[in-house]
């Protein structure tokens, strides 16, 4: 028992960075959205037709990515919460995971299209990254490589099965940060070294705290937040106008092409 | 008296990391500088139609914002010229200040057009930013959340001064770094704490000395520049060409599609 | 003689960050390739349309330029592999000779084409930079100028001789990478200060020394690249099919548009 702490830390939950304290609340609360707001206009019109929508500039979302992988330096290295001799291990952990999540999606976009898909790469790198979040001070480089491969394979699964539900995550939120953060927590007790973990407990026992956190974070995360924006939906509903829509959200939403609502403008002023 | 300084400083004037030193300057060419060019084509060609002309790319002037909010961590927090205890709490009134500076433009775009114009969000940051450039060392973070959202105002006002006065500038550079400048130097003898100034004036007398420092930016840095760029102007033009305008600076000037160019080329090496 | 060092360091052999260990061994493979895989359809078609093909994205070849500037200096500043005093002054001279690169570029393509050429001011600076990577640690700022604006020259040649040659390097890695590269590696016998290099050679023995590098490294990284890949190429034709060349490889290698093979798969499952 630790005193001082919350609740799950005195059972022993490790959770180093964040797969689910940061990813897995994230990822919850994105599902319940997703399913309130329901899908794009067309994404699932049929049930053979299920019309994919890219994103509209992929070099972009490669850049975002490269900073995000950037980033994650300083957010799992500054976990630590002390400059020491445990950062640069660390980082080299991150880096393992993440290039491990990229390998794995490349193999499965190669081996179920044909084709290797430039999305799937970069979410397959960041499913790496979100899996190692938890255990990164507390396994080595193997270890790490693996973490991030499940991460990258736990993505592809719940990409697909959001497909298959017709759930539509329009930046696959979902399978990025709450499959690969789930399976985070979980490696935490199969890899993590206990030494490090420094929780006392065994290997099953860690397994049972770190399933108890991720229910627990499933049910609270997921569970208010469905409940919320179920009531808000039904008073102010949250999917925009189909009009609005097909107009496109920087028009209707943000005001692209104002020459308009400009000259509406000046003659109100004089 | 401070011996060896210069003469604003000497009478107590403060402007930590140059909201009048950097930000002011630049305005005050900059505002000089599109007085003497004038506008685009067809940007006021009537009174009524006041022709919006937007930039192309706001993706990546999203970026380019935060890599300036990113890079300001750097520049506020440096300029203590030593890397002790003072750098996090400056760093964190840059953040707020940014923040308020969103808020502000958010709110005033909301009730001014009825949705939310994105340039003026990125505007309204830089302009929180630009704001609590003078004075982050010297205020706590309610002020600075003053001084960011009066940043955001300063930065709306000017801009629609501008419109109203047909002055074109293409990029927001004189509300942002003029108007917020001027009230961030301005801020300084308003919220700035007595004892980390270290002027030993008073509130009124720091608000002079402030405003003298403001006076003199203005009139050096506009004069020059203005007097300067008429000269010039008269002589070697500095509006380009109107038949190079219309078909584009990147062809005219940077010689986009040079495949013709690319044949006279090899024909006259040959 | 320096006993445990490789071959070339035992005969005083300098390339301090890698103008050659990294930039030419990285321009010879990539010379050798473009040799190997040929060029473009069209780019060469005839003697006389030698048919530009610019790169898409300006704005963000601009920004991938400035964040390599940015990577440098970490680069060149890291490669000391202690953080001491000398770092300040290896990074001015890797700025410096960046923008020397590209002053030198702007003066060449202005002189050449009567107008300033964006991407030779990209390519003159990554250039300016490469060439100083040998020798930033031994060198003042004058002589980084004279480096730098040397790796703007060497890029400048570089480029005109392989489009003279019909070879087709699509980003202009031989210029800036080898082509820089090289006369970075020979500049450190002209330039360095012999106590910084610290060899004890003359400055016409360490010239001997710096090309006996350079002619090693380019029958090395050459000869075995450019045998292996025409081997290779025997068997497994590199350059793309010239249908799949034509339709563009985001299609054809990615699945860009991938409605159909969406709905194919959707049977497919069902």
């Amino acid at each position: 028992m630790r005193e001082g702490q919350g609740w799950l830390a005195q059972h022993g939950f490790v959770d180093f960075a964040g797969s689910t304290v940061v990813h897995g609340v994230g990822g919850w609360i994105a599902l319940a959205t997703v399913m309130v707001i329901g899908p794009r206009a067309g994404r699932f019109d049929t049930k053979w037709l299920r019309q994919n929508m890219p994103g509209s500039n992929l070099p972009l979302a490669m850049l975002g990515s490269l900073l995000l992988l950037f980033g994650w330096f300083g957010f799992n290295g500054g976990s630590t919460l002390t400059f020491d001799a445990r950062v640069p291990g660390i980082i080299v952990n991150t880096v393992v995971a993440g290039m491990a999540g990229i390998a794995v999606a490349m193999l499965l976009s190669s081996w179920r299209y044909g084709y290797i898909e430039p999305v799937a790469l970069l979410n397959g790198m960041l499913a790496g990254l979100v899996a190692i979040t938890a255990s990164a001070h507390a396994v080595n480089i193997a270890d790490s490589l693996l973490i991030g491969a499940g991460g990258g394979l736990a993505m592809w699964l719940a990409d697909r099965l959001l497909v298959r539900c017709a759930i539509d995550d329009a930046v696959g939120a979902v399978p990025v940060h709450l499959a690969a953060g789930l399976w985070g927590t979980v490696a935490v007790a199969l890899f993590g070294d206990p030494a490090l973990l420094g929780t006392g407990l065994g290997r099953f026992d860690q397994l049972m705290v770190q399933l108890e956190g991720v229910l627990v974070c499933a049910v609270w995360s997921f569970g208010v937040t469905y409940l919320l924006l179920r009531l808000i939906n039904r008073y102010y509903p949250m999917r925009v106008d189909p009009d609005e829509e097909r107009i496109g959200l920087n028009v209707s939403e943000h005001g692209a092409r104002t020459e308009l609502i400009e000259l509406l403008d000046a003659m109100a002023e004089h």
